[in-house]
């Protein structure tokens, strides 16, 4: 009997309890697993392996002293790999998940915005308007940004038909995809594109990589993008483009702020779709399924997956 | 100089006429070309090609005496293949841009259920509601028809993440898809399915093959697409179902009538998006790159692609 704390948020809780307990009885695991806020809390000195989240309660790891392995839930350590009680072996989230939900947000949406749809969606008549839209081929798309989401994206895009583009900060090389690099590449990534794709980490070199310069270099019309990093846009500059008709239409998945303010005028704006950071998350299901791996390979004596080194910090 | 001679609805001319230019020209082919229905008319004896339409004005080809081939832009050719004047070349037109096309507004349609993006195109507050999709990985998807166009489309499903089953009349095999045939297969296919996408032929077999005992077999609150053909659905059984709940929406591009009338239910439907006959069309783009590789063929005495066989019929 193997004896799993679950050590999270409530709500993680109830997320996780159904797909983890599915993913630990499909490999046959015999277990006990409680929430470590439940009135009826496993001894500590009992449990084999903590699935964790550092904003958990559990943040004294000294009385689990058989424990086999923290596993974290989070893709990020930064919270909890330093904790001076921490002795057990730590392991962070790789979930499959994250990044083919980010390809189906950043496809769904260039889609959408490709065939028309919302013209589609929203009709009020029964106009017959048989307006066909362009093949992929002819719709450029740029996507800044070429760690593993842009990549990902750009690759399943590219087998779409559509000619894409990727821009970095350092110079990267794609298969399929014409990537540029530096100050001078970015103009030369931008020109043009019918679809902006923000996909670049936050840093003081990124944000508001999209200001009302660089706006002005693609396609009239052209739609953005951004599942990314909130600073990457300056606002102000998206607004007024979005007013001239420079960009057609901007759907945001991420902002400065969030949830994003009720009085932030990118959610009354007919030309923004907001969509509440849900383009990148991690998934219950999937993440249960590395979290079973892991526990199915302590059991076995193997190697975790994903094991933190301390040192190093990640 | 090359003598073209244009014969299609004025209609056609003003979507062709400047991507022909564009492909003739990309070819470094010296031509002059004319509308049929222009007041300066080309003389017939000397066209060397006819770009035809079967609904064109021109019906009696006998004054074309130096014609070397008729380039139908239609991929049927069944209204002139059996005209008696005709004794030219006849092609037909085979064109990526259909099945890329139809591949295109499957995607962006699946995709667009499959995130739930109808609630965030439409929302009137700002309401941040972090509910997160499930993985395409999770969201099985039913073709029915496997000819070119529903192995396009599941293939590509397929490569996004998509569960994909398929099912025809006669056994097929295709790879990365679980096919089903037959009478018995079709409940097997369409068991649980959240997707269904209709992409068979309208034949006596295939009408109505979505009615009320099979829109039964659905995962509830399925969506429904039908780019195939209007008689594949008995319209009001789908009615029934959106009202029932066990369909959740309905995106249609085809109908029994087309224009589809206007006080026809579909169109108020609020689970209901009517698309007009737009997921499969010839683009003039793509189409006149054909046209215009067909005349540097028949100018350099090469054989010319996707000739018709007048005995066969096509």
């Amino acid at each position: 009997m193997i004896t799993i704390q679950f050590a999270a948020r409530t709500a993680r809780w109830a997320e996780y309890e159904a797909p983890l307990r599915a993913a630990l009885e499909a490999r046959d695991l015999q277990y006990r697993m409680a929430n470590y806020t439940d009135e009826a809390q496993l001894p500590p000195a009992e449990v084999d392996y903590i699935v964790y989240a550092p904003n958990s309660h559990l943040q004294d790891f000294t009385p689990y002293t058989r424990c086999k392995a923290v596993l974290n839930i989070w893709a990020g350590v930064e919270e909890v790999v330093h904790n001076p009680s921490l002795t057990q072996p730590l392991t962070r989230m790789v979930d499959h998940g994250l990044t083919q939900g980010m390809v189906e947000w950043v496809v769904g949406h260039t889609m959408r915005h490709h065939l028309g749809m919302d013209a589609d969606i929203t009709r009020q008549d029964s106009t017959w308007d048989r307006h066909v839209p362009p093949l992929a081929e002819e719709r450029p798309v740029t996507i800044l940004g070429l760690g593993a989401l842009g990549t990902a994206c750009g690759q399943a895009l590219t087998r779409l038909g559509f000619p894409v583009r990727g821009w970095s900060r350092s110079p990267k090389s794609v298969e399929g995809i014409e990537t540029f690099s530096g100050d001078a590449g970015l103009a030369r990534a931008l020109e043009g594109a019918q679809v902006v794709i923000l996909l670049l980490p936050a840093t003081p070199a990124t944000e508001n990589v999209l200001n009302a310069e660089t706006l002005r270099l693609t396609a009239p019309g052209a739609f953005v993008l951004n599942p990314g990093r909130g600073p990457l846009i300056d606002d102000d500059a998206l607004l007024a483009a979005l007013d001239a008709g420079q960009i057609g239409h901007a759907t945001l998945d991420v902002f400065r702020e969030e949830p994003l303010p009720s009085e932030h005028p990118f959610w009354a704006h007919p030309k923004v779709t907001v969509t509440p950071h849900i383009a990148s998350e991690t998934r219950a299901s999937t993440a249960s399924t590395v979290i079973a791996e892991n526990i199915a390979r302590g059991e076995a004596g193997q190697p975790f997956l994903h094991l933190v080194d301390r040192e190093a910090g990640y």
